[in-house]
C-alpha cells in the first residue's frame, strides 16, 4: 500500500541541481502546512548529504536520501537513456512510484528522458497509445489545462482524441471543475480552417459520442481567455504556443519593471502602488508561480519541473505533485478512459490510431 | 509607372469596417507627416460617402473613392472568394497594386480570401512556390520578424527554406537590419529534437550553403527574447505562437491594469509613475500599435490587418505599408531569390518542394 502523500524526487535533475531542489523543501513545507509529505530524495549522497545537513530539522526529517551512483545527463537522448539509465537518480525516483513507495514522482530533468523512462517503468495505461505532458495556463478566469506541450512532435487524429480525455480528467481532479469543457487548438474557429490532422480530430470527437463537453475548435488568444477549461493540442504546436506566452509574460515583466524603476518619482509611485495593490500583480508575474508538467497516460504520476527552475519553481512543481496524490486522478483518468474504449468498441475501425 | 506612396484599401474589410477604416485616415496622417500618401478607397460609396465627408479636409484631399458594388464575407471560404469577388473591394484593392496605380495594397478582411485572391491576380514570384505571412514579433531588443504566421497550414522543408529566404530580405528592407539571424521554430535546440519537416529544413538551409545568417534551431521563448531577426516555421504553429502571444499579452495587460486601479492609494501610486516613466510601459502595451502581416512571395505587396482592429490599430497596418512602399523591399526579396534559385540549380533534387 502506497503511503500517503510521499513525492519521489529526482535530486540531480535540472539545471540548479541538487541545489535548487534541496532549497525548495523547506519553501514546500512553508507553503503547504496542511499536506505534510514525506520526500524520497534519490541522488549523489555525497552532494546531497551536506546540503541537506544545513536546512531545518523539520526538512531533514521529512526526507530521506536514496544514493544513486549516476544520474541522466541534460543531454542525453532518450534512447541513450533507456539503454544507460537504470539505476540512475532518474530511474530510481519512478521507480519508487511503480513499487507503490511514493505516489509521485517530480524531476526537473531531460524531458525526453524521464518520458522514455516512465513509459519502460510505469508503462502505458490500456487504451493509451501516447503519453502526453500537459501544463497548467493561466488565464483571465483561473487555469486552462494545456496538452500535450512537448511530448509527442507529431500526433495522429486518435491521440488528439486521447489527449481531450486525459486532459478533461486532468483538469476535474486537479482543478476541481466538475464537467471541464474541451477545445481543440487550430488556426481558426470555422470549420474549414485547419491541418488535416486537427479537423480528423474534431470529427471523430464528434462520431465517437464521447461524454466530454466538446467545444470545437479554438485559437490561440482562447487559451488565456480561459475560453475552455481544457485545449488539446500536438506537442509540436503545444510547446511553442507555452514557451511563446512564456517569453510573452518575460518580456511584459521586464517592462513593468523598468517602467517601475526608471525615475525616482516612478519608486515613489511604486511605494503608493505597493500599499494598494501591487502584491497581486508581482505574485501573478512571478514565473516561480507556475511550474510542472504532468506526464499523463502511465500507470503512475510523474510530474516534470522547468529544467531552469530554481527553488521557488521547484517547490511550485512539488506542490502540484501533491495536489496530484491527494487527488481522484488516476481514478478519473480510467474511468474516462474505459468510456473511450466502449467509443473504440463501437467505432473501432474510425478510431484506430495512425500508424 | 506607380506613384510614389499611393496605398490601395479595402475600405469594407474587417469587423469594423468601414468606420475604422475612414477614421484610421487621420491617425495616420498625424503619425506620418513625413510620408504624405494618397489613398484608394474601394468600397461601397454609399456608405463610405458620408463617413469621407465628416472627416478634415486634408483627409478628403487625400482620398480617392472607388465605387465596388460587392464585398468579400468573412465567412467566406478562400475558394468560394476567388469565383465570386471579382469586382469586389478586396479585389479592387489589390488590382490597383497589379496595375500601377499603388504601391501596396491593405485590407483587414477575411485573410484566406486575401492571400486567395492576391495569388490570383499579382501572382507568385518566381521561384517561390508558396505565399508566407509575416508578422513582427516585439522583444527586447525591437521587433523580430516570424513567418508563416497562417498563410500555410502545411508546409513542407522547402518552403521553410523559401520563407527564411524571404522574412531575411524583409527584415532588411523594412528594419533596417543589415545582415540579419534567422532562426528556425522548434521544440528544442538539440539537433536530435523536433519533428521531421523542422529537421529536413535545417538540413535543406546547410546544405544550400545560402548566404543566410543561419542560427539554426530557436524555441518559442526566444521569439520575444530576439534571439535571431528572423524566426522561420510553418503557418500552423506560427499562427498559434502569435495568438498565444497575444492572448498572454491581453491577460497580462489587464493584470497591470488593475493592479493601477485597485484602490485610491495605487491610483495616487499611478500620478507619481506617469510623472516617471509609465508613458513607455502604456505604449508598449498598446495592442494598436502591433498590427500588420505582409504578404510575402508574390509580385507586389499586400498588408493584412487584423480583423477585429479599431482605427488606431488599421492606422498602424497603413504605416507598415507606408514604410514598405518607402522600402527596398522588393529588389531585397527578388535578389535572395535570384540566390535560391542559382543554390537551387547546383542542388536541384534536393530542394525540390514537398508534394
Amino acid at each position: 500500500m502506497t503511503l500517503p502523500l510521499t513525492i519521489s524526487i529526482d535530486a540531480m535533475g535540472g539545471d540548479h541541481a541538487p541545489k535548487a531542489v534541496i532549497d525548495s523543501l523547506s519553501l514546500i513545507m512553508a507553503r503547504r502546512p496542511d499536506k505534510p509529505a514525506r520526500f524520497l530524495l534519490h541522488g549523489d549522497e555525497a552532494v546531497i548529504g551536506p546540503l541537506l545537513a544545513a536546512q531545518p530539522e523539520a526538512v531533514r526529517r521529512a526526507c530521506e536520501v536514496r544514493h544513486t551512483p549516476t544520474e541522466v545527463r541534460m543531454t542525453d537522448k532518450p534512447s541513450e537513456a533507456v539503454r544507460r539509465a537504470r539505476g540512475s537518480s532518474m530511474w530510481n525516483t519512478i521507480l519508487a512510484v511503480k513499487e507503490g513507495e511514493a505516489k509521485a514522482a517530480v524531476s526537473a530533468g531531460n524531458t525526453g528522458a524521464l518520458m522514455a523512462l516512465s513509459k519502460v517503468i510505469l508503462r502505458m495505461k490500456p487504451g493509451v497509445h501516447r503519453p502526453a505532458i500537459s501544463a497548467s495556463w493561466p488565464t483571465v478566469k483561473g487555469f486552462t489545462v494545456v496538452l500535450d506541450v512537448g511530448a509527442n512532435v507529431e500526433c495522429g487524429a486518435a491521440q488528439l482524441v486521447e489527449f481531450a480525455i486525459m486532459g478533461e480528467a486532468y483538469c476535474r481532479a486537479v482543478h476541481g471543475v466538475q464537467r471541464p469543457t474541451v477545445g481543440l487548438l487550430n488556426v481558426g474557429q470555422e470549420e474549414l480552417k485547419g491541418n488535416d490532422t486537427v479537423r480528423e480530430a474534431d470529427g471523430l470527437i464528434r462520431a465517437s459520442r464521447l461524454d466530454l463537453d466538446y467545444r470545437g475548435f479554438v485559437e490561440g488568444d482562447d487559451i488565456s481567455l480561459g475560453r475552455t477549461d481544457v485545449v488539446v493540442t500536438d506537442g509540436f504546436s503545444g510547446n511553442i504556443a507555452l514557451k511563446a506566452a512564456e517569453g510573452t509574460a518575460k518580456l511584459l515583466g521586464g517592462w513593468v519593471k523598468e517602467a517601475f524603476t526608471s525615475s525616482l518619482l516612478a519608486k515613489i509611485g511604486v511605494l503608493f502602488l505597493s500599499m494598494g495593490g501591487l502584491k497581486r500583480l508581482r505574485e501573478r508575474l512571478d514565473p516561480d508561480k507556475i511550474n510542472g508538467g504532468v506526464l499523463l497516460g502511465m500507470n503512475g504520476m510523474v510530474v516534470k519541473s522547468h529544467g531552469g527552475a530554481q527553488a521557488g519553481g521547484f517547490a511550485t512543481a512539488l506542490a502540484l505533485a501533491l495536489d496530484l496524490a491527494d487527488s481522484d486522478f488516476m481514478s478519473e483518468i480510467e474511468h474516462n478512459l474505459a468510456r473511450f474504449a466502449r467509443a473504440q468498441a463501437v467505432e473501432a475501425p474510425v478510431l484506430e490510431p495512425a500508424k
